[in-house]
């Protein structure tokens, strides 16, 4: 390598290594308002989150990165693949930011800050009316912002670009197209079929026995305990601060045995992958997770593939029971397993089943891409939820709260996050039809043998962190492109089974 | 007010708002690392704690930043007093930190992480040979500073400046003459009368129960709820992120109801010192406590002269024993109280007596001071540490976990920090002797009036947080300098009380 080389490597390492310094205290700041900031300390949080952004922003844009990379793209093929990975992440990263104006990116910083406060105010409150000049001014914002990025083909295609590169809406089109044909049809049939018995989940569980099987379920599914935490916090969420302090979190309910166990799944799901990512690619912006799509993945095939299935039930029931003995008497892993299989169309989101909640996002989907390509009044948008729920999931809220207010993220600006959500469950269903041609994840689960399935998924997909891209990642882990069909036939093939319907 | 002021100002209150938002992420940073931070992710936060000292450094020294000093220095006494105290601060903190290299006082930052590290382990294992290279490291790194910054009449001046700023190796030569002259023969009459009966204070006392208790006592005390927080850590500690986010932590023990019942009202002292600095500052460095010694007067104010006093316990006795029904039945305000104020040598600082605590300062105080004029052999300190508590407290080591590993304050760097605490408890009494001027303590506590308490403390010290010098607090508050006359006085009159010993 030659000395010229060398110096370019030595800037671009330290450019990451400044970059995720900062990004870990983002993070920090981000996780520590969900759990342990108080009510009253959000004016000074937001004047230092506002601070970090402009930090991040003056850190990567600047004549001197600007000159690096373009003298780093002069040597490309010469680079080891680690720094073309991290040249590639810092291109993707400054074509983002750098058409947006300091001042106008540092605004956007503190209106999210005002803007998630309003909006879990509103939603206590149960009146939009409070939260929507703020939600106007998100929006308003982030079409600007694309304008000054510019997009291919649809606007919404910038913002779905940022959580899972290479998406359009073109594809997303035929997607939820595939889904509704699907999945529509199939929710009607399990609606005729009589309901499972979930009466006993709603028994009163002490929260300290949730806490003792939550931290179980955590270690037998493989989850460093010194390499992360389990708080509390009124949404549950992964943070990552680097792969040896993953931070999940749940929510108990004193009647509720099944969502916290569920969540605690999901998150731990989340939380391996940023745990096994590899060491070798160091203290770096890369050594992360690379989408929500495939993050999402991760946690859908812990919560729903492995974990609402009674094979998992039959190793850890024994725990579950010895914690609970008398609220549990007398259920059986047939029973579980249907109660926590429930198919029901439903008005939220986070509580939904595996099948319909396809249909939520779709919701979101299409909301979301009309207001990007369009000038849609705010004052509509309730009523616009309200008619898309009716139409494709066939319920319509009542009140605010549990209509276009359920979610917090439009309120941080995460609009163009929601498909990966979806896709997610598609990319699960995919990587266990992968696995299972090397494996049987039944038996695995079965013998409570996580360690099989977890060297799997670490060794095709946590190990390369932001290395390679999504459809890298689901080329090389299954031989294939993305395919929606193994989700339509996985979820076809399970609840046919659960309800039985002929497949 | 001319152009080229107003232009300093701007340039002024940038800088300190930049500085409170790098001060703001160093203290999440730390509150983290003692709460919720994994074992495992040391090496990350490592290199994220020295970034952002990095960042510090650079933010504050710098070319433009000694014009700025110089230029505001030549139009000192045409600035408003806010500015003037602004201007004072940052100059202190330049003339601290500029005589040092840049690339010193990052990794100094570095080995503070690690060596903090090497003590816990050092603790663990009881075995101060894990944590003496680290230690003597820290040592050699504090003198070599101390040679950067010069120093005054001692090099130990310096380091006690940095916590208490006016303090000299002369005048707590004589401060702690003066307590060694009246506690170690009040400590003997002490000795020779029956000790009271304390056993009760270890039946099981249920945590949840105990937690109730810190909450509704901090709550009790002024402390606003949605102004900060009660978390748990191995030891306790207060972490304010701005006046309006303070966090004080606990530890509970299910056999001791004592020491986190009064570690909650020691925190919640110093919690509301920092929850009532005026808004007026605004986000800024002078929006928290001036000194540690001041900070600590506050702290033993509440733990101390309000807390372990029967008074207060007329008020809070009724709530403590409907929580501990049968745990503290048949015992009476005065058991309680006798119990709580059980005076007896002992090795452990953070467990001593309010008369015999300050003996442990000495042994500190005489250990630091010799480690910053001697060449002092590490391998003796352990000897050193065990001979001088024989000498003043009058009981001796046998491990070094309770010896000179006890503490963590020296793997963290904090020199020159301890002798803040025997002042603190000293500027307490000097508080209080000028409050009961102007109100009865004893009327008010009795009556659970701790509002009239919290605003004369709010008015005469709280607000000005880092405004006014911690003398010209003492002066303003008082009338009078320090005088150490108050604290002996006080501990004389209260336990002749107590232990019906003549005065």
């Amino acid at each position: 390598m030659n000395d010229r080389i060398k110096k370019l490597l030595e800037d671009l390492n330290d450019l990451d290594h400044d970059m995720a310094a900062i990004t870990y205290t983002e993070s920090l700041l981000g996780f520590d308002s969900m759990t342990t900031a108080s009510k009253d300390g959000v004016s000074a949080r937001s004047e230092v989150i506002s601070f970090v952004s402009t930090l991040y922003f003056n850190t990567l844009i600047n004549p001197r990165v600007d000159r690096l990379l373009k003298e780093l793209s002069d040597v490309y093929n010469e680079l080891d693949d680690l720094s073309k990975a991290k040249y590639n992440y810092f291109r993707r990263e400054y074509e983002k930011i750098s058409p947006i104006p300091v001042k106008e990116y540092a605004d956007y910083q503190s209106l999210l800050v005002e803007s998630s406060n309003a909006w879990e105010e509103a939603k206590n409150a149960n009146d939009f009316s409070i939260f929507a000049p703020y939600l106007k001014k998100v929006i308003d914002t982030t079409k600007r912002f694309i304008d000054h990025r510019g997009y291919e083909g649809h606007p919404y295609n910038t913002l779905l670009n940022d959580y899972e590169p290479g998406v359009t809406v073109d594809m997303l089109d035929g997607f939820f197209e595939e889904l509704k044909a699907s999945i529509v049809p199939l929710v009607q049939r399990i609606q005729e079929k009589p309901k499972p018995n979930t009466s006993f989940l709603s028994n009163t569980f002490s929260i300290d026995e949730q806490e003792a099987f939550s931290l179980y379920i955590m270690e037998s599914l493989g989850f460093r305990m010194d390499g992360g935490s389990l708080s509390e916090s009124e949404h549950p969420f992964t943070q990552n601060m680097s792969p040896d302090d993953v931070r999940i979190t749940t929510h108990f309910h004193e009647n509720d045995l099944i969502n916290p166990i569920f969540s605690t799944i999901h998150e731990t799901g989340h939380g391996l992958y940023e745990q096994n990512i590899s060491k070798s690619i160091g203290f770096s912006c890369l050594a992360t997770g690379v989408s929500m799509g495939i993050h999402e993945s991760q946690s859908r095939l812990y919560e729903n593939n492995f974990g609402r299935n009674s094979a998992f039930w039959q190793a850890h029931m024994p725990k579950l029971k010895e914690l609970f003995p008398n609220e549990l008497k007398d259920i059986s892993i047939q029973d579980f397993i249907r109660a926590t299989n429930k198919v029901e169309p439903s008005l939220i989101r986070i509580d939904a089943d595996e099948v319909t909640y396809p249909l939520h996002i779709m919701v979101r989907y299409e909301l979301e891409k009309m207001l990007m390509e369009e000038d849609v009044d705010i004052q509509e948008l309730p009523k616009l939820w309200a008619d898309k729920y009716e139409q494709y999931v066939g319920v319509r809220p009542t009140t605010e709260a549990e209509g276009i207010l359920q979610d917090v993220h439009w309120s941080e600006g995460l609009m163009g996050y929601f498909p990966s959500y979806a896709l997610g469950s598609a990319y699960a269903a995919q990587f266990e039809h992968a696995m299972e041609k090397e494996l049987s994840v039944d038996e695995c689960l079965k013998h409570g043998d996580m360690k099989t399935l977890l060297d799997w998924l670490a060794h095709h997909i946590h190990q390369y962190g932001s290395t390679i891209t999504p459809s890298e990642i689901i080329q090389r882990a299954t031989g294939e492109a993305f395919n929606p069909k193994y989700f339509t036939d996985y979820l076809v093939k399970k609840y046919s089974l659960l309800y039985g319907l002929k497949e």
